[in-house]
């Protein structure tokens, strides 16, 4: 093949090892063997009825124009009474923008937000696109270590310490790919507090919001009005292929973001939005929530299954569908590890080198995406090949 | 309002200036006036029905999860086969990569292609989100001038006298959006010779492909292996709000093509893809074919007209559904006699500053993406406020 010549920013961008883990697992299923998914970071439920009406509703009549730049106006009065409802914060419609999926949100953050050469300060381990979107823009990903001792976020006093003059903006995932653990309230508001009075900025990612089990969780925007918020239909609403998402973002920047998104997206898909709009119908939320407690159940059955198993999780999830367990006990090498995970014992999970380079060797994510059957069936798979 | 600190590129990136024009005709329209829309760069059809059932079967069945970042294979099939009937053309499927619209393909080519600082030539006017994507990925758009005698096309000659140390790559759109206008086979061929040797890059525009008048023409793709060409299914398709698009790349640009496209989108809409698997059966083609008529005679009626009136144009377009016209003898400022037809002739068009500068407050576009009735009325209330 030839040689390519391309931007030098695609020598820093990575592919997600993950992708090729699953190519490999789907050759071996064409081959005949059984492979239990713990790999996917995909809800394998698929949007509920109620919103698959609403779709096929606005195909079928031929409502699949372009929508404004930001969005449908009623989906942005949507989401704003979600927030009311569920959350208890007053969100004006005006700053709500919808996104072309959480990706086209990040998208739009970046580009109106960091500088050419300034660092995107973020947690490492982390969802691995993120320094990638900050790259394009030709800025930077800074990976900040993050421990158990802090929940794997960063704190304030972390922020702090990394912040220089290179440091254009901080974000934070709450819950966390991969390791589904929360921001502490007090933490997102004296973080808010401190990048504010740097002049940076916040992005928070709350697409995993909604999926959230034994505690409550509040919204950044109940702490700060200055924060890019970015929140997703693909997880807790189950819209993965529908490509949809949508950002809360400061009043005065609603115009930049306009733009940009006209520019970059013209709009994001009108069948989605349509449909979304049957996302907050009380129907809807019922299903949301029998879902969300089958993912709680699969976790309260994976979670000590695991630690059995010798895996060590010292914190305890408590949102999204992942755990993100220490291997070092089989394997200092993850990578290998998951390899051997796929190909000897019919497993596939992610290992932690998709989500940044601090411990990455030691550690694996978990997903549980798939039914407690097939959990059930990894778990006694994984304890033949680890001889536990 | 609070002051806003973004980054430098969004003060370099324009909002399109038909924006306003169209809210300030939606507001009008809302007082009772009736406005002819002539500055809409959306086809007034929607999805043929096939496509439409084959839609709303995926929503139905929960065919809604993500694809393959680069799309789902049976689509890239459709594509090849379409290349191979339409153009005579053999196309490999592994070369085609399914994205969120053309404007997806535009920043895939613009991030893997371009560097941070390097120039992308293309003509002005021109569709004006070019310049803002290589913008975007801190590259710059470099206008250069065409004018009615290449037929508002960059030719070889343009385009060797242009090429310097800084420049990275060129954009031809065929036809081009504002002017309907052709990039000749050879002129084609020749401009992609010269910038292989240059070690350039090549991307084509091609998503108003099919939308083509009197003449035939002939994808980019069969004169070089080497250009990004892109296309869209949101024009001949009508499957603008889906936000579906796709561009055939060389091969060995495939892997970083993907990579990027993991980050930046994930993967194109779902329910988009599946659908558009029923693009090519010869029931929806037959309809495309009686759309395309429709516009053809829609120009037929409305380029006679318009010269009628006093406007110059000087090319006849044979693609697309502009025309872009000399308005010089009724006004040195294109901006301001589109505000007034708009206001006080309820016709609306768009004005020339829209595609760059280059005589831009001479031109105006028109767009006959309405039915023939609606653009006589046009004509007549033109006719009236001209004094023709």
């Amino acid at each position: 093949m030839k040689d390519t010549r391309t931007a030098r920013r695609m020598d820093e961008i990575q592919p997600f090892h993950v992708m090729q883990l699953l190519a490999r697992a789907r050759a071996l299923e064409a081959e005949g063997r059984d492979i239990v998914h713990m790999e996917i970071g995909e809800p394998d439920f698929t949007a509920p009825e109620p919103v698959v009406q609403a779709g096929v509703k606005a195909l079928q009549s031929g409502q699949t124009h372009y929508t404004p730049a930001t969005g449908l106006p009623e989906l942005k009065l949507a989401i704003a009474g979600f927030y009311r409802e569920r959350y208890g914060v007053e969100v004006s419609p005006g700053r709500i923008v919808i996104t072309p999926g959480a990706s086209g949100a990040l998208l739009l953050a970046v580009g109106v937000l960091l500088e050419a050469g300034e660092d995107l300060l973020m947690a490492d381990p982390g969802y691995p696109c993120n320094r990638n979107f900050a790259r394009f823009v030709e800025g930077k990903g800074r990976l900040l270590p993050v421990n158990a001792d802090n929940g794997y976020q960063l704190s304030l006093a972390d922020v702090e310490l990394a912040w220089d003059e290179n440091s254009g903006a901080v974000l934070l995932a709450s819950p966390s790919n991969p390791t589904g653990t929360l921001v502490a309230e007090e933490e997102m508001a004296a973080i808010a507090e401190f990048v504010a009075a740097k002049q940076g900025h916040l992005i928070v990612d709350e697409i995993y919001h909604g999926l959230i089990y034994d505690v409550e969780a509040q919204t950044a925007l109940a702490v700060t009005d200055e924060a890019f918020v970015i929140n997703s239909f693909s997880k807790y609403f189950n819209m993965t292929g529908w490509r949809l998402g949508w950002m809360v973002v400061p009043e005065e920047y609603v115009p930049s973001v306009d733009k940009l998104a006209q520019n970059l997206f013209l709009a994001a898909p009108t069948p989605a939005q349509h449909a979304a709009l049957a996302a907050f119908d009380p129907k809807t939320m019922k299903i949301l929530e029998q879902r969300r407690l089958e993912y709680q159940r699969r976790r309260d059955y994976l979670l000590p299954a695991l630690r059995e198993l010798g895996f060590e999780i010292p914190v305890t999830p408590h949102g999204a569908f992942y755990i993100y367990a220490d291997c070092s006990k089989f394997s200092d090498d993850s990578t290998e590890l998951s390899r051997r995970l796929l190909e000897e014992a019919g497993v596939a999970v992610t290992p932690g080198i998709d989500f940044g380079h601090h411990r990455a060797n030691e550690h694996l994510r978990f997903a549980y995406t798939t039914s407690l059957e097939r959990l059930q069936e990894g778990v006694r798979r994984l304890g033949r090949f680890l001889g536990a």
